[in-house]
């Protein structure tokens, strides 16, 4: 899987780089150094015209398809990432990069600011998703890649790709945006608000500056419980646990986790906290609820793609409830509006906003003629 | 509107009454004695055959069309019960109980245990619907009405109404079902668990020992903000917020409630705190998540109304992602099989789960109609 270029050390596994730019945020200020972790897999071609970038969700990370050095688990998207899948390392130069704001390396709220020798806290800038994908041209820039030959995503992933596509016309030849939307709804933001609030309300968080001290889990625990609720289905809860006890024959008549649905959240939200940053679960949060790729091109959608070049492939799933699919139409008719090349399906899945993340054999079907029909060009 | 009996101090407003009991709970535990604090509007006519029992939500209380001591707001069903409404103190002797587990007069955890001389806390048992409803049978007992005309509740007060008919199939002769369950499913449960844990991870909780100090009001306040989103419909909270800002122009680039559907939450949670107590939400939202009709007949919901002599009316609404319509349909078939008396409609609003709270003239009519058609029974 490695497949570093021999020689190159800004190619490989595990990748780590500090680089001078400084990235324009849309706040207005700037901000460097700039950390970078990252992740290639495959190799450059010699035109550099074989590189895919994909871009993670909010609690993702660079570890696509390698092992998670914290949980140790698989990468999260080997089912679309890998030998004799669509993403294939034997044909494409695979990159993932760590989003700015995050905790994985790349330069987020726990980062050291070099500037008091301390954590940044909540001195972090408050950053966009078009701030992550100006930050991810500067490394592609260190990589000496000039165009992707495609950028895909799966939820924040896909506002990524889109924002790709839409800030840099002439560097994207195609995009994949699945299980994702151009804005966050009103009851997005309500999800995302809960999070933040049970964050900010754990004592332990004392505005953001726990750094070397304990961390506020329990607040950040609930948030990911809250958040985890919106990215499983109804029917899909039901299917999986119902109202099934957990390791009992019948009610404690207590507040024990009784319930199979009550432990896996309860496990969710703790297992969480061991690999995340409460302050990067704020910063992320805050991004995508700012995200309205319409409102930044006087509110028409279409606007944001007039200059594309890129094909476009949609998908969405029909049980996810948290971007539905409602909103991967309403991208396509702004594509369609901007006369970019776009194809879409909604897949059907029980499993909600998730499904993205679990053996979905059409996706990876479409995906791949998506991209080897861009592989000509 | 007040309308006491003469000389009767057990009926009127904001009556309270101890009361030995014992009520059996399902635990297999009893509780005695019981506090009950309700209200009644409207006489009790010779016959005894006009009294309607209102049953309340989670958070309600005994307050459905008086002003609220706490708040100083109108009562919480105001639409549905006063004069000219469906439901007249003109005609109808309207009773109406803080239901047992909860905080506002009704025994519950913050209640003087008189064994302590200190509040019961988590000493207080966990309940169940069912015990709700056994509870308000001694009160009704105490009150000297052996039989309703009507037991009307939307949300758990649909859950009561259920239960009155299937534990007291004598008493009832008819049941208003509205926006409500037969049982809460594996993602109602998961949200009431986020929010105990919200409670829980607050460090004011104490397990529950916080009487006579600071409340966990943050705990409590994420807990009530991550409910109501699932009051409200996606359309709902698009329609009465989308992506506005909060007394702003542009984002503010931190983390203030920017938008007005942060800015709104927030205010849910914090008023919220002001009038409820975070035991109680513990404790009720428990006897929730444990209610299952069917659970309690061998898995067969039909058997739950097999001895009923009650008409039921069931209401749904279209937008309601809370109990959806479909589980309404899964207790008229109930109903239809155990060969009671049922009518059902869905009706069509933005509000989601609010909305029988909310303006809703053919909820009103079909009310009405309903308890008309009773009348010459």
């Amino acid at each position: 899987m490695a497949g570093r270029m021999q020689g190159d050390e800004r190619f490989g596994l595990d990748r780590k780089i500090r680089l001078l730019g400084p990235v324009k945020l849309d706040s207005g200020a700037e901000f460097a150094p700039i950390d970078f972790a990252y992740e290639t897999y495959g190799m450059l071609n010699a035109e550099k015209s074989n590189a895919i970038l994909i871009c993670h969700a909010l609690t993702g990370d660079q570890y696509v398809a390698s092992t998670h050095p914290v949980t140790g688990k698989n990468g999260w998207w080997t089912r679309m990432v890998g030998p004799d899948k669509p993403i294939d390392p034997a044909r494409y130069c695979i990159i993932s990069i760590n989003v700015m704001g995050s905790c994985m390396g790349s330069s987020g709220p726990a980062s050291i600011d070099p500037s008091t020798g301390g954590a940044y806290g909540m001195a972090f800038p408050v950053i966009t998703i078009p701030d992550m994908v100006r930050a991810q041209a500067i490394l592609l820039d260190h990589l000496g890649i000039e165009t992707l030959a495609a950028v895909v995503g799966g939820s924040m992933g896909g506002m990524q790709a889109l924002s790709w596509a839409a800030l840099y016309p002439d560097r994207v030849r195609s995009a994949v945006v699945i299980a994702s939307t151009a804005r966050h709804s009103a009851q997005n933001i309500a999800f995302h608000e809960v999070g933040r609030q049970a964050i900010m309300a754990d004592p332990r968080w004392n505005n953001g500056a726990y750094y070397g001290r304990e961390a506020p889990a329990s607040g950040l625990a609930v948030a990911r419980m809250a958040a985890h609720i919106t990215y499983l289905s109804e029917a899909g809860l039901t299917e999986k646990f119902g109202r099934r006890l957990q390791n009992r024959d019948a009610k404690s008549f207590g507040f024990d986790a009784d319930f199979q649905v009550e432990s896996y959240l309860r496990y969710q939200g703790l297992s969480f906290v061991d690999r995340f940053d409460a302050n990067s679960y704020l910063y992320i949060t805050r991004a995508m609820d700012y995200f309205d790729l319409a409102d930044m091109h006087e509110g028409v959608l279409a606007k944001a793609f007039a200059a594309t070049k890129s094909r476009f492939c949609l998908i969405s799933f029909d049980s996810d409830w948290l971007y539905p699919t409602a909103e991967s139409r309403r991208i396509v008719h702004a594509l369609n509006a901007a006369g970019a090349a776009a194809s879409f399906i909604e897949l059907s899945s029980p499993f909600g906003h998730d499904s993205f993340l679990l053996d979905a054999p059409e996706m990876n079907r479409i995906v791949d003629g998506f991209l080897r029909a861009g592989e000509g060009q």
